[in-house]
């Protein structure tokens, strides 16, 4: 059974287990112990930006823009890129054309409905592959299409064997999956596994899963099929980064993500906070694979496009993700980042800022960096370079890298004998200070 | 055993276990079988966007905001309201005091370092409760504050019983819970329980745990000690709503939250996020005990005072948390909003938005609508009609009150003999359609 997985999967998971799992287990007696199930070292990405996130309220994407954003995704590394529906409109099936004719690294899928005319429109584009959805939950079969267990059996067996028989990847997904019956779900998977699908896919179309749900629904299917099992999580209840690692753990094999999550109502995985959670899980795989420092230029690309701006609080590139305040925060940083991150901003191309203009922070954390830098200064004087500091801190965000060379500028300066008052501070957006400082050096 | 928890956490867990679990479970055979540890229909909220909140990087709260703050959530209804340490500065102080006086039905929490100077300060404010804080991991023992578990044990005690013979109630949690050695853990917890503290936390605090990870080390805890715990969960990598639900399937009594889920780096918990969740999962206990349609005003509140914008995709209240664009999506919502939503945005006293003005929908959803409302209208006058709908959809958004206030107009003006290209649509931010279509009915 788990030589099946690996075959089917594709990759040797055995090189990746140990990697997977050590950075985390190596100082915390937490994370899960290496498991045969897991993928959490071996997934691969399913990016739906041009799918998934041209449903988005805001997204309105013309050819141009559809085939910079997929340019961008294979930059990336995503390993699949899924497009809307060639049976959508003339212009869809235009767009996934002519993106197919791009030869990018990234296999190219599209997403249609399981029904013989869409499969047939499908095949003709030039795709890699065709993603089948249909609903089986009670809900949409009574509100959306109707349809009962028998036709869905019937209809999913004839789409794929016939996109099959075109030498075309397929997949088949249920639609709101966690409301929908156990027994007519297995049932359906088993049979499509048997006729050879390549994937089948779990999606939570509702955003209702949890995680442990998650990972139990994953578990039992995993011990159903052979094939590939891919999931698709919408974020309704806050839940979907968590249910893709749960799902990973589970033996899931492949991530539905959006740049941003944009989707439906408030979207899915997102590609970011995806990112976040695994390269803290299984850094090398994620480095090795996926172009990190590409992330916030992606990001960028991409609320340009569907005229959003960046949250606040987005994993990563948020303009707080690596901002410490507190004073008890801010000294700890300073002496070793690993204690309260455990991404490393740098990864991503991205510079950390800790806070010194703050009731909530002190000449503590500038005492304890001069004392890093062995630098032989008295309170009083760290409280005067404290003082500095703050002034500049008040008229832009301050990185470690500016802290060091105020304190160093400072440190030169009352060492010359100079007046610390008359000490010259870097402008705002002008010459850095470290540049000043070599020049005095 | 669960008597015991049942005693501490004082509430009477029986009563909410069916509802927590029922509304899921009558139409979902994968929600969580009722269980005696889940705390998911009785939890209880430290609200700490006036302590973690504070951290966030934009956040100068001044008296009058704080006390603004504070009243709001006490109106929303959350149990706790967690405040900065009074020993961070002479203002935090005289905020914390002038909180407790406002005689709110929150309790009144401060954060403060396991340190009998700060107690010392703390219990002198007015407060009914103090949380105590200190790292018990490798990392923050050795980069933070230097101490070794000893001395932790030992301060611990002596801090608590002086809190605790003061009347006052008494929190004990580690900091970094998820990289601190299991048995130190276990160890302090069972120590601080064994003297009578009333709560122990535990503290993702750089959002590095995973949601089976959570509910491992919370049943753990469960079984070690016999107070209430509470739990605090960074969202650096995505999880931290997903861990405060998998810790309340484990046991936990408390989560720690903050309005947007303002705190260091990209923060803790959302309120609103913990909302969207908990209200799937257990719908009585959480509409009954908050007030739901007042969130959207407590996060404006909030966002203006640390002047951020609220996310695009923020939970529940983001622009286009409730908007469904997609044809089919579109179609089914109108036929019962159950297909594809959990949440009733009605609930949270928000409405609901359908997108007619896209690629992705059709006149099918409008035609679907006409038959729910038993008009009479050939498919000709139905593609007309989504032409009109879709004319004023380029002016404004529109929600499904909007559309069949168009629809009843357009039918009735074509039952009149009226003809259709003639029809007066309701202007932008004019007469809404719904109160023409009353003058003229």
């Amino acid at each position: 059974m788990s030589g099946t997985i690996a075959s089917a999967n594709g990759v040797d998971k055995t090189d990746y287990k140990a990697i997977a799992t050590a950075p985390l287990n190596s100082r915390n007696p937490y994370a899960p112990v290496p498991d045969f199930l897991s993928n959490v070292g071996s997934f691969q990405i399913i990016e739906s930006t041009l799918r998934e996130g041209e449903q988005f309220a805001n997204a309105f994407f013309d050819t141009a823009k559809k085939i910079e954003i997929a340019k961008a995704l294979d930059d990336f590394g995503v390993d699949y890129i899924e497009l809307t529906s060639p049976a959508a409109s003339e212009q869809s099936r235009a767009d996934c054309e002519a993106i197919c004719k791009l030869g990018l690294k990234a296999k190219i899928l599209t997403h249609i409905r399981c029904h013989m005319d869409d499969a047939r429109i499908a095949v003709e584009t030039g795709v890699d592959g065709v993603d089948v959805v249909i609903g089986t939950s009670s809900f949409l079969r009574e509100h959306s299409h109707g349809k009962d267990m028998a036709y869905i059996h019937k209809t999913a067996i004839e789409v794929i064997e016939f996109v099959k028989s075109k030498g075309i990847e397929i997949r088949f997904s249920s639609e709101d999956s966690f409301r929908s019956d156990l027994v007519d779900l297995l049932s359906i998977y088993k049979a499509v596994d048997k006729v050879g699908v390549n994937r089948v896919g779990i999606a939570d179309t509702v955003g209702c899963a949890s995680p442990r749900q998650v990972y139990d629904l994953i578990r039992t299917l995993r011990g159903v099929v052979s094939c590939d099992i891919e999931t698709h999580f919408h974020n309704d209840t806050g839940c979907a980064i968590a249910n893709a690692y749960c799902a990973l753990e589970a033996g899931a094999t492949h991530i539905d993500t959006s740049v941003l999550g944009i989707g439906e109502r408030n979207g899915i995985t997102p590609l970011g906070g995806l990112m976040a959670r695994m390269v803290v899980a299984a850094p090398e795989y994620v480095k090795g694979k996926y172009k990190l420092h590409k992330l916030k230029e992606l990001e960028n690309l991409v609320a340009e496009a569907v005229e959003v701006n960046i949250p606040f609080n987005n994993y990563i590139t948020g303009f707080c993700a690596f901002t410490h305040k507190a004073g008890i925060h801010a000294k700890a940083i300073l002496n070793n980042p690993s204690t309260y991150e455990i991404i490393n901003p740098a990864d991503f191309g991205i510079t950390r800022y800790v806070h010194f203009a703050s009731r909530l922070t002190g000449w503590n954390a500038i005492k304890s960096r001069v004392e890093q830098l062995n630098l032989d200064m008295t309170d009083e004087q760290c409280k005067e370079c404290t003082a500095k500091i703050k002034q500049l801190a008040d008229i832009r965000p301050l990185n470690v890298d500016d802290v060091d060379s105020i304190i160093r500028q400072y440190h030169l300066h009352i060492k010359a004998g100079g007046d610390p008052t008359e000490l010259e501070l870097p402008d705002a957006d002008g010459e850095p200070a470290a540049k000043k400082l070599k020049q005095s050096a």
